[in-house]
């Protein structure tokens, strides 16, 4: 089955291969009377969008987004006001470079889509990496720039806290330095390190995994569900469906394994304006599925980008045995472009479950 | 909103609280003329069971699944046939011990749901835990009986790979021996170790987290979804939604991110039989969300069982400050209880895609 | 693809066959804080039981709902408070009579869903109709008893406005007479004629076929989506999953094909309160796919009992031709009974709508 | 809420309003190798076209679809491909009158969505009708293209019956003439009525409502589901969401209400070739949700347009009262151009419902 929509009453449907005139999403279920202007959408494709770094694919798309409805304009000309009816979002894709795609048509890059691709549809669109294409991820970027408006007072940031072995110094951290350097890196220390190691691996033609830490502020209290629509479950739902993500956690993660109980509580108090104040928050703002109303902190880890110049042995689709070098401008490291795309996939699950509660309960307005 | 449900076209729906009269599943979209018998449902619930050993809750529960409809049954008296009309299935809750619930009533256990349900809905069930207690599992694992009927020639098993700092040696991989132990260690060495450490946990009253490692062998390639309901996503997600949960990786997971492309890439040639061998399996298994016919390999990090002995501190629902101890029969480690909660869930996973991927090329048959 | 649930925020799940050992429903979604008796659910379960009256089968079936999860008791002993967690409500069967179904477990009944049946899966409870059988529809009522407390000032009510040729006369319109005859009447003149009239059909061992009217007032403007889940779109699609049901129509329904567009319209004028008022109500209460808040008016018509004494023609399963009687205890008008069972699917899908328009726009707290 | 898809396999998205730069919709879940052509989609939409006759709307819109995903193109530059992924289908609008909408901006008009969108959502796109108008059912008609080449060998077809009171002699049936007349109609006996009868109508500032069939052959049996997707469900709830749409009935429809059980059962013998018959088709080829094999018969009412010349009583939103005309370009019988969208709403509910029962049953390869 193919299945490209998420989200349940904040429903995002995305389309496009990397290689066909265009791409887009459509959001449906976008509450009414939400003021935004193009370039508002267009602040967040800007910070993904490729060849803005020697660290990242040297393709060049503008990423220019038009919005084709769900919107009435305002007087000044710039600002949409959401009317509740479905929102559709366009991207056209202007750096196809016309090549001959004989060879990687029907060979199999190892670690990449194309051999699962062939063996499910029977047929791939092997232009670009087609639907594969990390270029599908412009648009969760401008669903998130939507997602971003519908809970007042949430704020989503991400930060990459990891390229290959070299992890940030989390004393350091500083969202502000995020803006700073070409990584999201919110240690400035940490940018030389990751400078150097990364124009090794580019240089070499190889590339590397990271890390991408996702925080959401100002969620509140109360958002989620018990059993199967857990916040913390969507998230890595959503999370885990970047390309190439390949682990998730929430809080603590996978370091709550190791530790005890008495360890990982979160102790309650009450605060100076009489409302509850945790003391720690190993939980990550989430407890049995639901917001705590402390930051939601998310991390996901991204593998190396499989298009590597080192020669591989690989099949291709007669089932001869070939030895493949994946050409191309690729990111010597994905995760870094992909530090907006998870801040876009949390802002969608907020605001999806803060609709359904609000629906459910009622409580939130 | 509350959402009880699972999957797409293999359908979980699971209702019921620890202390109600009975909790159940209504497992939905099974295919027709599967056979099974009860005890082959009970025998995944048997496993799950509290009260097996000294390193797992004590409550008492029979667990006796009754199948209440959408089969006929055979001749034999023993063998049920699925109709693929709606499988109803309950188990009687029958050890509520009856106590007073006055303090536990208004107190928020630090890690528990208790706060953010009152949050939430403004009511909670807090006898034993309510719907949020682990007791929801049973009615998972009994859907997951089924599931594992659905893909001919699968096979799902899962291990305790991780308590605390200690890890199993995976070297010593020996799945038999995972029925030889209360742990679910694959990996006899360890258990001796881990019957200690655990002994220790528990005396003090006290908890620790653990990784589980699940396998599904025999998944035919070509399963799965390119974008929003990936495979690997869809068992992060369904392995997210078990209680504790706070991690998910697929293959090489976390540690893709320390990993070059090289390093990463998983091989393919040719085997003696003609059809494709990948020479390692880095990417467990799911390549660009589809399966590559590999092994699918996926862990879980379970956190430590919030409920001990020691006293923490927290607040009521009237926002007084409180000193609490949660006092009851508890698991010191409920990561292991937890082992074939997460077959079921990759279980039912990947029967939900088989028959969606069925249902959309129509190739699997 | 079985398919056993309805509704997207208000989630109904039903299960059982007719002469299984239960059947019940998971309502899912419904709001916490809701307070109900198990008596105000029986009452509806009981003006839809089966062998009240010499006009409907004199199967006898006890119906008595069980409600297993989702809800707090209150200290009276009486009542329920929903949490927000799933309900699940049970109904046993009681009055399965063991007979020899070899015959029929073969033979596929005219106008039944037997033959469908075994094309689709190839196997099928033929016992009682299994789950085709109207008993299924006790679930829906048990959980439209629910859906009738999520909006309040909400009232659904039905009627039986045909039976046959034989229709009310609208003049005579009393909704209060639809409580003192066996047929839902709301015109205490047809009674005679429709009793008269049933006596012959059930005499004759045949059945008839019949139109029921359900009339929700109370529901406040702006509820619906205007595309594809439009009010009316819902209402008529939960009307049409009924037992034997082949129409549905809305406000003027088919007769507005009839009329020009001068005498279709609804005038509205302000009201002596400055508040929006329509002067007729062609429309049925909806337009654009929303409400009005004018009384929501559908009509159903169901088809006759296909379980009749006259011999038809038929086949086998083994592709042989027979001659086939339907014996048993049947509906001469299965009509009769839908009647309550209509209530419940509209209640289900205003609570369904209440809910999902809450969380897009939060205007209806 | 907003929720602008249906389909649960083969699922249609759409998007768009009236004077927006374009209308469109994704067709996700389309099973990857089929071959189409652009001017096959075109073929349709052309049908459905404004501006054909003088009893349709004359405004001008081209209408040509863009295919911008989920497909490859084949050497013949003719031909795409379905590769398995969304497919995103494009119609620009090209005569969106300039205009003052200043008056229609604040008024109600009578029988349209003005009032109810702007108590749903608080705000509405007035401009041409905006997400109401008749327009989106272009992306419909698109989107039915595909789904005519999901089962193979299955023909949907539909047919006006009635315009007003003047309806077709059911003996004059000619598919054929569907094509030779500019209502439809199947009898050519009726078209002389019709255009006297429209064109009285037109010249007024009228409008009439009419009564469309829609016959779909070539289904095979077992197709569709037995409790709440049921196939007649499904299609009467996907008729009922096109515009004006206020009845839907299957085979014999609201007529069954008036027949006993003898006469409305669907009799069966054994054909000559082994395979089973129906001697009559009262059951618009369903029983019990599924599919019987004979053609499925649907037919559906459609109100007369609302916006007529003859001035209404109505309200603005300041709650004055106001006298309303609607001028502008508008159908006289909006059921006109609804015969192709109703053939394009079946052929996607059945092209969904065989992905469904391919999925669950895995028996239609």
């Amino acid at each position: 089955m193919s299945h490209n929509t998420f989200g349940h009453l904040f429903r995002v449907t995305t389309w496009g291969e990397s290689h066909g005139p265009a791409l887009g999403c459509v959001v449906d279920g976008c509450p009414p009377g939400i003021r935004f202007t193009r370039s508002e959408i267009q602040h967040w494709l800007d910070l993904r969008k490729p060849g803005q770094s020697s660290f990242v694919t040297q393709r060049r798309e503008d990423d220019q987004v038009k919005i084709l409805s769900g919107v009435m304009p305002e007087a000044d000309g710039e600002t949409y006001v959401t009317t509740g009816t479905p929102i559709s979002m366009l991207i056209e894709n202007t750096d196809q470079r016309s090549k001959d795609y004989g060879e990687i048509a029907r060979q199999y890059r190892p670690g990449h889509a194309d051999y699962t691709y062939d063996v499910k549809y029977g047929i791939r669109d092997y232009r670009g990496g087609g639907r594969s294409s990390a270029r599908e991820t412009a648009a969760r970027v401008a669903a998130g720039g939507l997602a971003r408006k519908v809970v007042p007072g949430v704020t989503v940031r991400a930060a990459l806290v990891q390229i290959g072995i070299h992890k940030i110094n989390r004393a350091n951290w500083d969202w502000a330095e995020t803006t700073r350097n070409p990584f999201f890196a919110p240690d400035p220390e940490i940018v030389p390190v990751w400078e150097e190691y990364l124009s090794d691996i580019r240089k070499k033609g190889s590339s590397i995994g990271a890390v991408i830490e996702v925080v959401a502020e100002g969620v509140p209290a109360g958002i989620g569900a018990p059993i199967y629509a857990k916040l913390d479950q969507d998230i890595a739902s959503n999370l885990m469906s970047i390309n190439a993500v390949k682990g998730v956690e929430i809080g603590n993660g996978f370091a709550a394994a190791e530790i005890t109980g008495e360890e990982n509580a979160d102790e309650m108090r009450i605060g100076a304006d009489g409302k509850p104040v945790f003391l720690s928050n190993h939980a990550g703002g989430i407890l049995g599925g639901i917001s705590t109303g402390q930051p939601i902190v998310a991390r996901f880890a991204v593998k190396p980008t499989s298009s590597i110049l080192t020669e591989r042995r690989s099949i291709d689709a007669d089932m001869h045995e070939v030895m493949l070098r994946t050409k191309g401008r690729h990111d010597p490291c994905v995760g870094i472009r992909a530090v907006p795309v998870g801040e876009a996939m949390v802002a969608c699950t907020i605001a999806d479950h803060y609709l359904r509660d609000r629906g459910q309960t009622g409580r939130l307005d």
